[in-house]
């Protein structure tokens, strides 16, 4: 995918779906710890927290990744995971748009 | 502090203060953990909870050391620090309670 090339719109829309899909994937973060620490009812609980956290740490650093090299591959994985809707991606270009359809279809 | 003999009853009487200020700091850790929680508005919220979590997991693991060789230094800081009270350590012999009141009030 590293052929693709970004015009300078397609780099804002992706960029603003990519922020978009990280404030939604957070708030539901947030709702779930939440959750978690209103049943907290000793250390183990408070260290369970803490490494449930870790986990989420490293897999939306991992996930989150806008180096355009991967990009389609990314904004794919956030369109099957829900934390982006279609019409979050208008104004990308029918290629990147195929391509991202396909493999979130695909994907998994 | 090695040359220190701990009789059964003394041992008991140490874990369960031990535990009592485990129990008690951590119940600290979790009224501040839900007031953080309670304060997310976004993302760099909740890793700042993880990364606080992270210095509390290793400066507790770190401070809850039961091993005999050092517990009357434990025991002493658990005392200053208000984790545990005088009365808590009712039951160890004036040689323990004696050095872990010395070292609580000269410490730090």
């Amino acid at each position: 995918m590293n052929g693709l090339k970004w015009s300078k719109i397609e780099k804002a829309v992706a960029r603003q779906a990519f922020d978009l899909a990280y404030q939604r994937e957070c708030a539901t973060l947030a709702s779930k710890l939440k959750e978690m620490v209103a049943d907290v009812k000793g250390p183990a609980d408070i260290w369970g927290i803490h490494d449930f956290l870790s986990e989420q740490r490293k897999k939306t650093d991992e996930k989150y990744d806008f180096r355009y090299s991967v990009l389609v591959f990314v904004l794919a994985r956030l369109l099957k995971e829900r934390w982006l809707e279609k019409a979050d991606l208008d104004g990308l270009g029918e290629d990147k748009i195929e391509k991202i359809k396909y493999l979130a279809a695909m994907e998994g």
